[in-house]
């Protein structure tokens, strides 16, 4: 049995040597760069392939694995919404993600970038660096005292209650969902629009199903209190990034923590070596004090990656023997 | 009745006003200057003073005030060591203080720490700034995973271990004094030296009395898990900075937050333009990308300072009554 590995990263390795020790049977081809038509070649000889990456499955990628006789695809992350899937259907690929790995990444990067912006941590990062060590005016405030809105009560969401509880923040949910124990607890109203009027901070966990895109636009953020903090570790589009750009110039939005961004594709896990990057939004974004961008990182702990290289290769084994994963994507 | 209050900042205003509407028989004098012999003077006709200083309250300082009349004094912080108290006792000084006015502010500034530690965040934030967007290899830990120890479970330690239960962090304590509610959840160890072998974090949260003065040295350090992380937001002298900074240089200590140096009077809330600051192992200390240094900021939020700006003028309201404050200080 053989199982061909692309854009496997350094930090991926000790992940995937601890399951190549407890698979002796399996060879495990190792490749760095993306599966591309170029790189569908080395395929050869392989039963199935475990990728990860954000550039497009297309036709022609598909159709080269085809042609050696792989049709077995496992993906380290959750997205296949860059894959092909009618081409993949057709050519009999069967298809599996890792939906789970560690909601707890997610989450707690969520609290963090709360953190950070309460206690106005940018802003006292340019004034140390100057070694200005001046306490005021940047005058912090804590969790406690906080309504934090949880937009989405999925597995992330959940988390994060959890953490925001242990701080002592009152917690508000809205889903179309309402999970059962979230309901007993009570922390659920009735519509966005009391979790907007209520919340302090709002924190999006919902997936960017088309209901969903740009729900955070000109006419939600009217509805916050004045001063709301956004938190975005969820999915980009799920932002009007022009609308929220105006409500942090008038102050409507008095901070946001974003880990992903609208047209991030092509833009971050890139080096731009001290240029701007090519999205003037994004860039006001990076260059203001009561912003933090980080480039989709949160999903990036080592409990994280561990699992997602686990649970694809369980699952790329899994194909191969012809069993069914429970994580085999339906078409 | 009159109350004078010394070294008033901003941010203390909006509590001062919303103190004196609500005191409107007592008059308030707001001095922006700290109290020393030359600003004494300014106490005249005042029945009390209320101050918050580093600077030390000398002989000089209370005989002045003494000459005026004013022997009453309630501090807005809750240090004391400052004060010449076998002076102020002769001169028949009552004095207050405000032992805690918001341990969240302290325990939360802690979890930040953590965070920003775990997941990396002064690397990326220096990666951010050239635009280098790429994940690896700065990948984050989990709080969740780790096993964090905190040495003393008073009021700001135990609010700590909420906050670190919410994370789903294992949590073990060392205390000399044992909490019967920390007993009763099983979260002590017997030994200081227990809780070095098993904790992945340390966090202090002691006073810095005698004993426990460079606390955190050479020996205790070797008895730590490699790659731990030490956290301090009590007393920088618990702290022998000379050798966190070697455990620092071999690895041994994998990185550090410090709310607290050793030897901060004189230097932290002071504006040092852009120079290196007047103390070699601080300057180090700020220096490095896997320590985070804050200029005693802990306290620094909007709920403390209001605390802190009550408490000490109702304390100091009691005084002139002929009231007991239950914050007096004992000699
Ligand atoms: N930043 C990252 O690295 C990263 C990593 C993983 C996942 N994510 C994103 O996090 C989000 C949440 O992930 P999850 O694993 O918790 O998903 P999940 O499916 O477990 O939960 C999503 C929840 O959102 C609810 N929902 C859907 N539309 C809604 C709406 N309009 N209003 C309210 N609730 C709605 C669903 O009912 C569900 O309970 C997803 O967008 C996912 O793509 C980001
Ligand atoms: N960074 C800041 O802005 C800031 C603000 C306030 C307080 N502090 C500091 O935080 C620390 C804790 O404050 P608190 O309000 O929780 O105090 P506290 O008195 O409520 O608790 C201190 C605890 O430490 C225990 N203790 C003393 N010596 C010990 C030892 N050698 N080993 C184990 N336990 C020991 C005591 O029994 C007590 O339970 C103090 O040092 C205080 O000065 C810092």
């Amino acid at each position: 049995m053989k199982i061909i590995s692309y854009s496997i990263r350094d930090d991926e390795m000790p992940a995937l040597k601890a399951w190549k020790s407890q698979h002796p049977d399996v060879e495990v081809q190792v490749e760095s760069e993306n599966l591309t038509p170029e790189t569908a070649s080395k395929a050869q000889g392989a039963d199935a392939a475990v990728t990860f990456q954000q550039a497009p499955y297309t036709k022609e990628v598909l159709e080269e694995l085809q042609k050696l006789g792989v049709n077995k695809l496992s993906l380290r992350n959750v997205g296949i919404d860059n894959i092909d899937l009618p081409v993949a259907e057709k050519l009999g690929f069967q298809i599996t993600n890792v939906p789970v790995y560690s909601p707890n990444a997610i989450a707690e990067h969520a609290a963090w970038l709360m953190g950070r912006l309460l206690r106005r941590v940018p802003e006292y990062d340019a004034k140390i660096k100057q070694r200005d060590l001046r306490w005021a005016p940047e005058i912090g405030r804590e969790m406690r005292m906080q309504t934090v809105g949880v937009i989405g009560t999925g597995h992330i969401g959940r988390v994060l209650i959890n953490i925001l509880q242990g701080f002592g923040a009152k917690v508000v949910c809205y889903d179309i969902f309402q999970n059962p124990e979230i309901k007993a607890a009570d922390l659920y109203v009735d519509s966005l629009d009391e979790l907007y009027q209520q919340s302090d901070i709002i924190t999006l966990h919902v997936p960017s199903v088309k209901e969903n895109i740009h729900m955070i636009n000109a006419d939600s953020i009217a509805k916050m209190k004045d001063s709301v903090i956004i938190i975005n570790v969820a999915r980009g589009d799920l932002i009007d990034t022009d609308d929220l750009l105006k409500a942090l110039d008038n102050g409507q939005v008095a901070a946001a923590g974003l880990d992903v961004y609208e047209k991030e594709v092509g833009i971050f896990n890139k080096d731009w070596a001290g240029q701007p990057v090519p999205d003037a939004n994004l860039e006001d974004l990076f260059r203001r004090q009561n912003v933090i961008v980080t480039p989709h990182t949160a999903f990036y702990t080592e409990t994280a990656v561990e699992n997602m290289v686990q649970k694809s290769f369980d699952a790329s084994l899994q194909l191969i023997k012809g069993e069914t994963p429970d994580t085999l994507v339906k078409y």
